[in-house]
């Protein structure tokens, strides 16, 4: 079947907000093996709606609309969209009954305005909104289906996941089951050429590429008439991309991240880690923070830019920084030295780079960054190059901080159980 | 006149990536003056990309395609583009030198498809693309502007500046000029509700809301003949909105961010810096250390998340931690008062808060935060309570945490300049 997604809000016409929620549909919709030929973007004005919302209605069997549902009168969505399907709207009881519970618990005032949000089409499905007072609504007729949800993503994605994807999946015919393999420490092209064969050859199941900042997804994706059935064609599947790309692939699970995949590692060793950085000034640290659970492993993180801050927290002597430079892979091993004398942490993990505009040179360009990785004292340096602008070069470089450390852990721990050196 | 953008890309039908481009395009196009209704995407495909080109130009008077201009054959925008405008493609030679040129100067092989890059619609206006092989092209008749971008965005945005802006701007009858009001410290209702009579009684200059994590963004803009007459309109509404305003405004330049701000008053009082954070984990840290030249004031960062750590790194007693909670104003005043004793810089600043999902109670509920600042002795809490998601919270608190720094090194000075208590 195909969807089609329509935007509704001027603020995305004004450049005001990103329109992240079309991304999250799309890779959603892509999953359910819903094909999507256009996504729209539509301000909140009757005629313009009411001429997106019939185009839609001619070319896609399913339209997915996000905004204008709220209470003022520039919201329009409900109204046009149930006019189009020809659907007179009434008060619908449940959900005035809602907003009124919505307003008591916060102990704030309900306006008039308010109530036009029980107001619904004939006919349609009403869908709970915990997390706001606009209702999501399903309508359906001749085989077309007229989804209206929230516009705020912390609405809309929690009603996408809870109520409108378990409906789309009904609508599909068999089931779709989908798994996504998450690759690290390997380019994208190189991952593309990899699995290049399983893609040419690939009907049922089909393989997706995702290319991550400094990670590669690969969705495997099988339909049939049971779910037993299509996960059983993705096995054999995932057991071939394990071969093919064995340690580099950090999780086989939806949820997991690769902070906490490197988290999770932490944990099960029973290790602690402590981060020192330069030119990323605390996204390092703050990508491992996201993770709950990490205040049992974490010990300390110390941001350390200027030579000073260097010297001062962690003791690296002047000669050495006079001699190789602040961004040079002695500092890279001298950082996580002295960050595990002074945090006492099993793990220490330095970035010393230049991420730009300036600071660049011929021998150091812009782009030039060394990670340390220190295991229980086992220290491993990489030298790296990242193109991009300041922001694109410090977050490749905390992807490449994370992956770095999951292998130096691996490594660490194959070799000390199969007899290797330590 | 009316603009349109259309992003062509399977990759963002699929979710692959998020449309930047558009959110861009349409801010730029707002302060252009131009009007945008619709934004499309539509993917690889030559009768869909056929279909929504013809769309657009019934409705729309400027048609900004990016995308699909690269040299592989699922590359079509410049192809259906021509044929729906009626123009054969012909080989452009300067577009062909600068092609080899490009290659050559990377040491690359160039393959038989490169060339297809250098084919150009007749009659177009072919546009510099200095950071990538496939040049811009406008072509313009009866009225109506077709102009197609690359899609990465280290390609279109660059061209956009450089040559698509300045041809927007010849098409305007009359000059715009518009120049931007950014302000931190006040929500966003609360702008609205103080410019609200400014707003309604606009027609030029006009004056439109931009709400950012933590700032409001107000952008004035003028048309009149010239852009000093522009100029002349702008700068009552600017000098109104100071008034209205006061020290809440950290800039009036377009270049210039929140942190940048703050590292401008630290450079310029030659104060020096340090943070301490727990629940944002270093990001506040991270985006101080996006400015260039922040290295003459930041000393360190400490990331302290755990009570541990923030007894070990800033001495924080063990009884004021079970006394009050690691989330408390106490706390966060120990935070700072212990950055200033052990990194013995000038400004110090703690974040101490609950961003969740856990960890919240019915007395600290989830998006509770303290932040503390110090400024030469003299230290200020304040308590906050930020609603949304883990990330959202965090970055609330970010931006807090710096709109506070300003208030309070502004504090300092008026007091200490004024004769008041120090």
């Amino acid at each position: 079947m195909i969807v089609e997604l329509i935007s509704v809000g001027t603020e995305i016409l004004l450049g005001n907000i990103v329109n992240t929620n079309a991304a999250y549909l799309s890779e959603k919709c892509a999953a359910l093996g819903l094909s999507c030929y256009y996504q729209d973007v539509v301000g909140d004005n009757e005629e313009r709606l009411r001429e997106t919302i019939q185009t839609a209605l001619s070319r896609s069997d399913i339209l997915l609309l996000s905004g204008g549902l709220g209470p003022t009168q520039d919201d329009l969505t409900k109204e046009v969209a149930a006019s189009v399907m020809g659907k007179a709207l009434y008060l619908h009881e449940e959900s005035k009954a809602a907003i009124q519970a919505f307003f008591e618990k916060r102990g704030l005032e309900i306006t008039d305005n308010n109530w036009k949000q029980a107001m619904m089409p004939e006919g349609c499905i009403v869908v709970d909104n915990p997390n706001g007072t606009a209702p999501g609504i399903i309508m359906a007729e001749n085989g077309k289906h007229v989804i209206l949800m929230p516009g705020p993503p912390n609405e809309m994605i929690p009603m996408f996941e809870t109520s409108i994807m378990p409906y789309l999946g009904r609508l599909q015919s068999g089931v779709i089951f989908s798994q996504t393999v998450k690759i690290c420490g390997v380019g994208e092209s190189k991952v593309e050429t990899m699995v290049k064969d399983l893609i040419e050859g690939q009907t049922n199941p089909t393989i997706a590429t995702y290319a991550k900042t400094g990670e590669v997804h690969l969705r495997v994706t099988a339909t049939a008439e049971g779910e037993k059935e299509a996960r059983k064609l993705v096995k054999p599947i995932v057991k071939d991309l394990k071969a093919r790309f064995g340690n580099n692939i950090y999780t086989t699970d939806d949820e997991v991240t690769l902070e906490k995949s490197v988290v999770d590692l932490l944990l099960a060793n029973k290790l602690t880690i402590s981060t020192v950085e330069s030119c990323t000034g605390g996204l390092l640290a703050a990508r491992l923070i996201n993770v709950p659970g990490v205040s049992e492993v974490f010990k300390s993180g110390y941001i350390a830019y200027s030579n000073k801050a260097k010297r001062r927290l962690l003791g690296i002597k002047k000669n050495t920084l006079l001699k190789h430079g602040a961004v040079s892979k002695e500092i890279a091993k001298e950082m996580v030295k002295g960050a595990a004398l002074v945090s006492k942490a099993d793990v220490t993990v330095s970035v010393t780079g230049i991420a730009g505009p300036d600071g660049g040179s011929e021998e150091k360009p812009v782009g030039l960054v060394y990670i340390g990785c220190n295991v229980c004292g086992r220290i491993t340096v990489k030298e790296y190059h990242f193109s991009g602008d300041r922001a694109k070069i410090r977050d490749n470089t905390v992807s490449a901080a994370l992956s770095l450390m999951r292998e130096c852990i691996l490594q660490y721990y194959s070799e000390v159980t199969f007899g290797g050196k330590k």
